[in-house]
């Protein structure tokens, strides 16, 4: 999981390590495509996932449409790409699927800081702990995902997550569940 | 179902059922909460659903938060509310229960304009249709709704309604199925 970082660095992480792991996800922002543009493409076509929001992928794609800008970056390189809306929700794209995750609607987002890194590490945590990097995998390593990130905005900081239990995030998860389950007959 | 008027007329039409329907859904706008706030609030203790999008209840409520807005807009007598957030899909909420539906990511979204309407078509006529009145209905509902304002944007005017079959809806419908599937061992 390479952070946000200058591109340049995470080409070198990447060129560094003996043997390839199962999977490269990329974080990056529009910081990055603003001044070193051509070494983010490179470093994207090393990668398997890029994770980046709506107005990033628009920038990076030169699309206002997601579906379309998407598939665009999918041609760049990555397999797999996270579009994140923030509290409008998350898609995942492959080629040929796409999925939607949720935000949960909260009583109160105390500070958001934080929340995309919180979704990263739920995201590549459940990744590792399953090694499943199958598509429906991923799907459920988003929605652990954002109910890491659901969980950092309720408080300031890291202050929500120290401490926190897995049947707490279990029910989290319950709740993005349940939040778009519904059944046509 | 009193599409969005001003608040007097939706209220004389009220009065002049000798009976009362099964259920009774209203929309407004923003604009009757600017110059006719009173008489809304008066309307819509008559009603059962409300539909409006964030912003609008974020007017009516004074609260940011949409899961606080729902709270307060239902006691103030709808036992339903349909919160809209245009690309970002809609939520619906009773006192004890929350669901959201996605919006369909579109390829190209040709003319936003009658999304709204569509979207209050398709639920009032599957409630209609199916004659079901249940939280778990209004799901479905609100995923028909979805996605006959997923046609509606995809063209000009009613241009992508016209001679739609029901195999097109039945279609586009799973594709709101598939979005957001995702299982939890």
């Amino acid at each position: 999981m390479l952070g946000n970082l200058v591109p340049v660095v995470q080409q070198n992480v990447i060129s560094q390590l003996t043997s390839r792991p199962k999977l490269i996800v990329l974080d990056t922002m529009n910081f990055w495509m603003d001044i070193a543009m051509d070494e983010l493409k490179k470093t994207i076509t090393m990668i398997d996932v890029l994770t980046i929001n709506d107005s990033e992928a628009r920038q990076l794609s030169g699309e206002y449409s997601l579906v379309k800008a998407a598939q665009k970056i999918l041609d760049m390189g990555p397999k797999i790409i996270v579009i994140k809306k923030g509290e409008h929700g998350a898609l995942l794209f492959n080629k040929e699927e796409v999925f939607f995750a949720p935000a949960l609607p909260l009583e109160e987002v105390f500070d958001p800081t934080g929340a995309g890194d919180s979704f990263a590490g739920g995201f590549i945590g459940y990744l590792a702990k399953t090694k499943d990097i199958s598509f429906e995998n991923m799907k459920r390593a988003i929605i652990f995902g954002s109910a890491m990130a659901s969980f950092t905005v309720e408080r300031f900081g890291t202050e929500n997550l120290i401490g926190i239990s897995q049947d707490q995030i279990n029910k989290r998860v319950q709740q993005f569940v349940d939040l778009v389950q519904f059944e046509i007959s």
